[in-house]
Parts: C-alpha cells; structure tokens; sequence
C-alpha cells in the first residue's frame, strides 16, 4: 500500500530513521557500563520491544502492572516497574507475574515493603526490589541515605523479597535545553547517586544496578557513570519537545493529515488534539517551517502555509510528546518512502492500571 | 463493587449528576425551537447516546466517519457529521451508511460536492447535506451569503444529494467566560444566521436547519433562535474548562486516582496526563481546593495537600476536557455515593478517521 492512499490522520512511524535511532543508542552505550532497559511507556508496542530486546536490551522498564502483564504474555523475561505497587488488587497481580518472568518493582515506603513482602511469600515467588531514591524530580523516592538504607534493611528482612539496588530517575533534568545546565547537574545527580551506592554498601548491601536515566540526558552520562540500567524510551521516535535538545536521534514519528478544507488564507487538516497530545510542545510540522496555526479537537488550522495547497493534500505533523501520543493509537503504520512497509500493534495503548 | 476496590485510575461517571445534567438539559430546550442532536465527540458511547435519544433527542451529531459507523452500528437512524468528508475512501464508506439512515454531511467547497454527488450517483443512495457558513471559529466553513448560495445551487442540481440547511457552529463562543460578552456574540451570531438564511430562502431554497451551538452557549439561545439542532456534548458531563462558565450544568466526570507516596510535603497520586488531556484547562481537584499540583504522565504530585493522606486514599479529578479525556479510554465506570452500579464501554474510543 502506498501512503497515498491510507486514510488519516493516522501514526506513522519512519522506519529508516526508527532503525537509524536504535543504531544511535548502539553507539552511546558501546564504552558504557549502563545497559539499555528501555522504558515500554514511549512505544507501548510489543513490536518494538522484541527489536529493542534484538539490540540487546537487558529487559524493559514499564510504568503499570497492566504494562508488564502485556511484556509478560509477549514474552519479555525481564521486567522493571519502575514505579510503586500499593494497591492491593494491583499486588495480587503483581505476584502473579513474579512467578512466571524476573520481575523489579520499586519502593519508597516500610509498609509497602511489608506488603508486597506478605503478598510475595503467600505466593511463594521471589520479587525483585529497587529502593526508590529522589534525585530532585520531586515525586517518589525517600530523600536520604539513611532512609534508603532503613528500606533495604526492610527489604532483606524478607525472604520472598530480593534487594537489588537503586532507582534514582532524575527526570527534571530530561528536558533541559542547555547542554550545560544539563550536564553540571548530570554529574552532580551521578555523584549523589555515587555517594548513595557507597553508603548503602558500606551497611553491607551490594547494589547490583544503579537504574534511571532518559533519551534527554543519556549522551551526557560519564563513562564511569554508577548507573547499570538506562531506562530511556523516547529515544526510538523522538517529538517536537525533546528536538529542542539537539540530541542525536531523529524523528521518527509522525502524525499523518490531509487537507480538509482551504479557504482564504487558511487551511484546515484533518487531525488536531484527539491525536496528539499537549502536555508538553505542541506538534511542529516538519514540511511547513513557521506556519502559525491553531489546534481544535479534529482540526489544525494552517494559517497562510506559504504554498499552494489542495483538498487531500498530505500534511506530517511531530508530535509534542511521543509518550502520550502513542498512548492514544490502536497501532502505528510503518513506512518507507512513500509505501506502507508494515503495520504495529501498540499493545498496551490505554492501560493505565 | 464498591468504589474502595476498583483500580485506578479510571474514569467514573457520577449517575445521578449524569442524569440531571439530561433533565437540565430538557429544560433548558422546553420552550425553544431547538431540538437536540447531542455530540458525539464528547462521550463516544452508546450507553449514553441510548439516553440522549429517550430524552428526546432528534439524531446523534458525530465528526468522523468512523464515529458514524459506530452509531450505525448501534441503531441510531439519523446521523449528522458535522465536519467534511473529502478524502476519496472516507467517501465511499460515507455511501455504505447512506444506504441504511437518514445521514447529512457538511460542504463547503464546489469540488467536495461533486465528488459526493458522484459517488452517491454511483451507489443509488441520498446524502443531506448542510453548507457550511463560517461565523468566527476560523474552521471549514465559507464566509459570504453569495457562497453559500452557490453552493446551495451545487447542491441543488445533484439528484443524489439534498439540500437540508446550513452549518453554523460558533465554537469560538463556547468557552467564552465573560457571560455578558458571550450573550451578546450569541445574538450577533443569530443575527447573522438569520440573515443568510432569509437570503439563502430568498434564492428559492428553503433551509430546514440550522445547525450548531453548544453547551456553553445554549442558555443564551433566544426563544426565536433560529436554529433548529443544538450539537451540544461536553453537557452530559461538564469538564473544569466549562467549569469557568457558570453554566446550570454539575460535574459528572471525574478521574478516580489513589495515593501511591505519601513524602514530606508532598503526596504523589497514581494517575496523570495519560489518564486526562491538557489541550484546555488543566484538570481540578474538588476534594482538595487550591492545593497545587504538578502532572506526570502517570503521576499527580500534591504539593503540602492540607490533610493527612495515607497510601491507597481517593483522590477525584476532574478533567480539563471531557471530549478528549474520554477518547482516550476504554470505559467509564457508573457510581452512584461509594457503588459502582454500571460499566458503560466508550464504543468509538480512538475513531479519529
């Protein structure tokens, strides 16, 4: 099938440019300890994990127990949730996992512990433990190495439970634009996250990874970083946000449009905010650079395109954010050129629980 | 069920202000001319759409081909797509449900009519169709009573299609706060309306309808209005953008979310921007007035909420926007006080084309 004749707006994902970025990632993590775990939230497709997994990825980071439940019945025998588990309900699924696939789960709170603790020892399975620190994205995570410490003492108090070391995601600094700023406070992130690892140590518990990190802030990594586990996800398709980065992957996704309607001094495309979304940028149209618009809910409004334009016209739009835009999509199409070269499933669109 | 077990976060739908919000409605259209075709695009589920028809509603307005499938699908027999169909296969499914419901579509360009007109030609069906008149939104739409009538007279020459009145949706005004300003473009608008039509019966083509309006402008309606289908949607629900309006209508939307960290100074919730949208207002939290916030894609931080909060506690948003909030999941629970007494499914979730 060509492009030409698929119907819009629809997703798209370039595949010379989405190879091209795993390649990229190659690249960085050659002479580096850290070893990619990319985080399942930006593509949310099994598709995508198994040629992740092919370049060598240690396991995949997700965000939800629907989203590791989805890794699981694909296949992926190494899950991270990097994120807590303290519903009940959610535990008792949680467990399930953990005896079928090598399952982390992250904490930040003594009764949690003991929760998962009593839930893993009446399913007989052994849960793999990261201690949630908070290296200034202000959200979970306990503040102090003494904290940490009081928790891995928690953690290895249990037997079904199994202390495997730090996640420490400083997720503020991903989207910083000056490369300096970012840089200074990377290394000064990699010396706290260091000083941490040394102290819960020297209490006599080995941290086997040191996890976090993103597409943002991998290139700035030291090559003696302390970090063991890379959960970056957006790298593989990029969006409009993380392009005022200047990083060295490419955009990959688009949002494909046609024209609807022209009007005087107008144009109005077929797509608009139920499919992309606005928590971060707004999209940028790659192929009509500085046009103003404006977004309705089904419609962008090109305001003066600068070139003649008709009814059906194709119109590619960057998302603002790859992550929750691929969240709203049943699959994505994947092109080359101008043909229709294969078709994705995003697996895990919507699971939120 | 009862609320305290259901995962969150997920979308509820509060019964009792969900069913005022009809009666509201009722009452509002009592003594106007206007009778209600109810959006689509802002519940995309038939469970209501089965509600707003026994309240009386004349047909199911919707955006997308795709959407009108659905309701076709699900037994509604007239069915307004309020947006143009232009790209050559959207048409060809707009004949197939031609064939089996009283359907209209929107025009505004010569082109779009002749290519309908051949293709309800060649499948023996008839379209209605409304031309469209812009009145400041800046969308489709053509500006001028000489345009409207030319392609009125387009319309009019094709024996497959029928001329049926004009589309002239002001969604400029349907988020306009100060009450006095939106009443009086309100009546602008009316003026304006009224003028074409008049000039548009006048060229010997009388306008059965008049479409358009919305949940933020329908109590400024006059009783003359001379609109006929009031397309409100986002009213079955009310989202914290509306809230701005003062409008009759009562949140009945919320995202149910739980507390997953309970830090010092700070109280972290288990659901963020892929549970809600941000293309208007950001979402309000009613339970803990002017506490501040800050959103991640799975996490909603409280910043010193003012009460002691323990892990796995309630916490209800409301979204910035019902309409692109419920597109984006799969169902909404029904409750009514701490029950959960139904599970409605969001039929047409994600049908952008």
């Amino acid at each position: 099938m060509k492009i030409a004749n698929i119907e819009t707006p629809v997703l798209v994902v370039d595949r010379p440019a989405f190879e091209e970025n795993l390649r990229i990632m190659d690249g960085l993590l050659s002479k580096s300890p850290m070893t990619l775990y990319p985080h399942y939230k930006s593509n949310k497709c099994l598709e995508i994990v198994r040629r992740q997994l092919a370049h060598g990825a240690g396991g995949i980071t997700c965000a939800k127990v629907s989203e590791a439940e989805d890794l699981v019945a694909g296949g992926v025998r190494t899950v991270v949730l990097a994120n807590q588990v303290v519903q009940p309900e959610k535990i008792a699924r949680l467990m399930a996992l953990a005896g079928k696939v090598d399952l982390t789960v992250c904490v930040d709170d003594a009764a949690n512990v003991a929760a998962l603790a009593r839930a893993a020892a009446a399913a007989d399975v052994r849960l793999k433990v990261l201690v949630e620190f908070e290296v200034g994205l202000n959200r979970c995570g306990v503040a102090t190495a003494d904290e940490v410490i009081a928790l891995v003492q928690a953690v290895a108090r249990c037997p079904h439970l199994a202390f495997d070391g730090i996640q420490a995601y400083a997720g503020q600094l991903s989207h910083e634009t000056d490369a300096a700023v970012r840089r200074t406070a990377v290394l000064e992130t990699e010396r706290r996250v260091r000083e941490l690892k040394a102290a819960v140590e020297a209490a006599g518990f080995p941290c086997r990874h040191i996890a976090g990190g993103s597409t943002g802030t991998v290139a700035d990594k030291p090559a003696d970083t302390p970090y063991t586990q890379l959960q970056a996800g957006s790298y593989v398709f990029m969006d409009s946000t993380y392009a005022e980065l200047a990083l060295p992957f490419r955009p990959s996704l688009y949002l494909l449009t046609r024209v609807l309607s022209v009007r005087p001094g107008r144009v109005i495309l077929d797509g608009g905010v139920k499919s992309f979304t606005m928590d971060q940028h707004a999209p940028v149209l790659p192929d009509l650079p500085g046009v103003r618009f404006e977004l309705n809910e089904e419609h962008t409004i090109l305001f003066s395109p600068g070139r003649e334009m008709r009814l059906n016209d194709l119109v590619r739009l960057i998302p603002g954010h790859c992550c929750t835009t691929v969240n709203g999509h049943d699959r994505l199409l994947v092109v080359e050129g101008d043909a229709v070269v294969d078709e994705w499933r995003i697996t895990s669109r919507g699971r939120a629980q």
